[in-house]
């Protein structure tokens, strides 16, 4: 009787499930939209449509258990979400035991980008480490933290929050009450933003900003110039305050890579004793979309062999 | 037969140890100088002489094991000292081991300001707590931190290098080839740096800058404030990455905390939303110079626990 889980990745969109066997493969995959127009109940209900869907097509195989990774803030030991923009109406429900009790099977909850980060941990790019940081670059900057293996939460899960770190005192307003927060200036919207600044075009995203930066457009270079600078401050801190020995990106914002990692891998080198000395490696994440699938299925494995 | 273990504070000037119970009571301290221009070899028959006049006196109890800080990385695995500016003679040389050898007892090395923060958890500000974070304020600044009661090390000793990070990237120039080191801005020798630029009197020290703002000289104040205001956008990262419920400050300048504890921890509920949001505690450590003793000495307790 093989042993499997099943990963589910509750994004402000999509609403993504998969069976995933204990070495990592995935054995089967299912996509739906998230409904949040229409409340709290029906999106539960589609999160438990789809487990038991793919549950009943395995019928000779043992489930370890169910791994779910949300846009917000855990506090793990209630299994509650909080503080999370795109699901308000989670806020201070008990989700998990809900889910728990619908499914008869045990659920674990774990913040989206702290989920992709253990996925790529357990069968991407940070496989070979225990120690990682992993930056999510999109419309916003997401972070996630392993040490020793482990997802690092926080007194209320609310660690990783490195999107807002401050990387320059004077710098971008940002929504959270902060100047300079990493995230306004090394973000698609911090791309976009600047694209803006430089008349590149009404409506320019992210994309086209990187379009125009492969056909040799200078303004567009200087941008994702100004992204590596700002994401190099932030990598330089990350290298001191935990010499681990990877840290990754991953996210929109990667097929833009060669025009901002010069800059980033060049200030964070200069900022940082730590990266000077002591092997660091700085690269992309290699699981794409899937990284929060794998890490939410990861999950209860994790939990089985810590029992 | 009681246990107890040896604390020993490897200083750049003094040679401190100490035999400390298992409750966390001093029962003996010994204090000498560290002889460095006499050569490594004098400086470790100093630390062997110390313990072994300790465990002279108390042979009716039984020695768990002996705990050395020392100011540099360490290397755990090998028990090696690397990148101590002020044990040159110790670069490389296997002290743990040697150590070892000719006292016949368990002994493990530790970065200084990482066994202060451990002895805070011990028996200090942070025993309620499992996670913290130390900064030591001195002539530089250090950092240690303890996730799940025990020291963060990274990949090869050299975690915890707050005192590096930036908190201005245009900021003053750092020996480590960083602009705006939070130990440029924030340390007693940020602080007489800015004496002299404010022309607060020839060879002015920290301790005097101190009493001037004790006295009311506004510019001694306005010191104090930049210094907080420094320290408040590195410790709104810390709270951002670890969401911890503890950020300890302990070192010379806390006499200094009336002057720059306001604008420190106003800049970081400014910076952090997670301070705002998540019970955070910024506060004095209070074992003061006795913090690393501690924390060495807890070292061995601490791994006869985890066998």
């Amino acid at each position: 009787m093989a042993q499997y889980s099943i990963g589910v990745d509750l994004g402000g969109t999509n609403l993504r499930a998969a069976a995933i066997s204990a070495g990592g493969e995935i054995l089967e995959k299912t996509s739906g939209s998230t409904n949040l127009s229409e409340g709290r109940d029906v999106v539960i209900g589609d999160i438990v449509a789809s487990i038991e869907a793919l549950k009943r097509r395995r019928p000779q195989d043992a489930l370890a258990g169910v791994g779910i990774g949300v846009p917000g803030f855990i506090e793990i030991e209630k299994g509650l979400i909080v503080g999370s923009n795109n699901l308000p109406e989670f806020e201070g429900f008990p989700v998990r035991d809900d889910i728990e009790r619908r499914l008869g099977t045990r659920v674990i909850l774990e913040n989206d980008a702290n989920a992709a980060a253990l996925g790529e941990k357990w069968i991407g790019a940070g496989r070979e480490v225990n120690d990682l940081v992993l930056l999510t670059l999109g419309t916003g900057i997401g972070g996630g933290i392993i040490l020793g293996g482990r997802v690092v939460h926080g007194y209320v899960g609310m660690a990783g929050e490195i999107g807002h770190m401050t990387v320059d005192p004077n710098g971008n307003p940002c929504g959270c009450g902060n100047f300079g927060c990493l995230e306004k200036h090394a973000s698609a919207t911090a791309v976009e933003a600047m694209a803006q600044m430089l008349h590149l075009g009404e409506g320019v995203t992210s994309k086209d900003v990187c379009d125009l930066a492969i056909a040799g457009n200078e303004k567009a270079r200087m941008i994702f110039e100004a992204m590596g600078r700002a994401l190099g401050v932030a990598l330089g801190n990350l290298v001191n305050i935990f010499n681990f020995p990877l840290y990754l990106l991953s996210g929109g914002m990667l097929p833009a890579w060669e025009f901002f990692a010069p800059a980033m891998i060049a200030e964070c080198s200069r900022r940082s004793f730590t990266y000077r000395n002591a092997a660091t490696r700085i690269d992309k994440a290699v699981l794409g979309n899937e990284a929060g699938l794998f890490g939410a299925a990861y999950l209860p494995f994790q939990a089985q062999g810590s029992k």
